[in-house]
């Protein structure tokens, strides 16, 4: 399982995603779940990925190569595409290509083909966007109304998300509340493991400077989930006991 | 969708169930998840179901349907039963035999038999004891290390019982947390919903006399959901942002 989430805030965007794989709770490993594109100064991308492995790693495979072939023909890639609505149908397009390849024999073995992306970013020229791309290639856009797509094991960490989540935070907020939503999922849920890859893009910067990887042993990890715990804590002692 | 919850605790058992049901989401009504039987002075017991409503309903119907029969049989019912094991098989024996009536014609729609319970009670001799009901019919005990079962829609309200949940706790208090785990749940999904059904049940009484049911209006909830808010706000606040 997997655990991301992203913002798509007036102020740029936000993304964290957990790192850990299983396949079955005997046989756990670490993956990045993030993988960045850029060309700075002109475009930034940032693609979240959840679901089987083999798929999601097919289909960043398939970006990639898109990206180095040199062709003649006029296929758009992530480096062509005019905006982000393109750039999004360049991602969409190659989970319809990996599903193609793999589809068939996925669901001949009741896997399927289940992958799931949150991707986004900023082409010079439009403000950031930020999209949910469904397993069918087909996608959903964020706006001012629901600033965030999770992706993955989702539930432990969305009510935190639903109270507090606003499009007009400012980005080291948001990425403190995405921390929040972690720290719930991770208590409630073992497929969803540390480090966490967070990455801070900045409106119209085009290019990614505030980029970390969280480990267990982080300070400031370790204090947020610390302070959350003692302040929820507190507050459920503050009120009133039921009696009927 | 349903969400129940249930504490074992040194002081007894305290439980609670949402009142919605939903056939697709154009099709919501309301209907008691709580079921109550009792022999004042000897026993007492508690069923909170989740899943197909025709399934949970013809298992409360066999459960009422052996306790009316008059027969020479030597069949244990909840009234008969000599301690909560035997009880409990009686619940898990219902399951079963409505299975072998619906459970093949649920299966060929695709539907299956889907339908999970939570048990508990007290018999006089025993302490009370809380159990988890299967859709096949066995069970598992509520303990000290985990002293909280939940069926139906579990994730967005178990962080909260995580971090707070323990067997010590006043029986008002595991109240005052299960519904604040119901806040969370009622926030973030639309297939549970209010009222709310609780029941408290003092340890060695054998017999029930706090129960509620509690509506969207209810004073004390509408206060603890606005108190918890403004809490877990405020503890945001206080919480260093994210920097890198």
């Amino acid at each position: 399982m997997t655990y991301a989430v992203a913002f798509r805030l007036e102020r740029g965007l936000v993304f964290a995603a957990d790192t850990r794989t299983n396949a079955g709770v005997d046989n756990i490993a670490q993956y990045k779940k993030l993988q960045l594109w850029r060309q700075p100064g002109d475009r930034v991308f940032v693609l979240l990925s959840a679901g089987n492995l083999a798929a999601t790693q097919a289909v960043v495979s398939l970006i990639n190569e898109h990206l180095s072939q040199e062709t003649d023909e006029e296929v758009t890639t992530l480096f062509t595409a005019p905006n982000m609505y393109r750039a999004a149908r360049v991602v969409g397009d190659a989970v319809r290509e990996a599903r193609s390849i793999d589809g068939a024999a996925l669901e001949a073995s009741k896997l399927g083909f289940n992958t799931n992306f949150i991707f986004g970013g900023q082409i010079k020229g439009e403000r950031p966007r930020l999209f949910q791309i469904y397993p069918e290639g087909n996608f959903i856009e964020a706006t001012d109304d629901t600033p965030f797509f999770q992706i993955g094991e989702h539930k432990y960490g969305k009510p935190i998300l639903d109270r507090v989540a606003r499009s007009d935070m400012r980005l080291g907020q948001a990425a403190k509340l995405m921390l929040l939503s972690f720290d719930s999922t991770l208590r409630s849920n073992l497929s969803v493991g540390m480090p966490i890859d967070i990455v801070i893009y900045e409106r119209d910067t085009f290019d990614v400077t505030r980029e970390k990887r969280i480990s267990a042993d982080d300070e400031y990890f370790r204090n947020l989930s610390n302070a959350w715990s003692d302040a929820l804590r507190q507050a459920f002692a503050k009120i009133e006991e039921f009696d009927v």
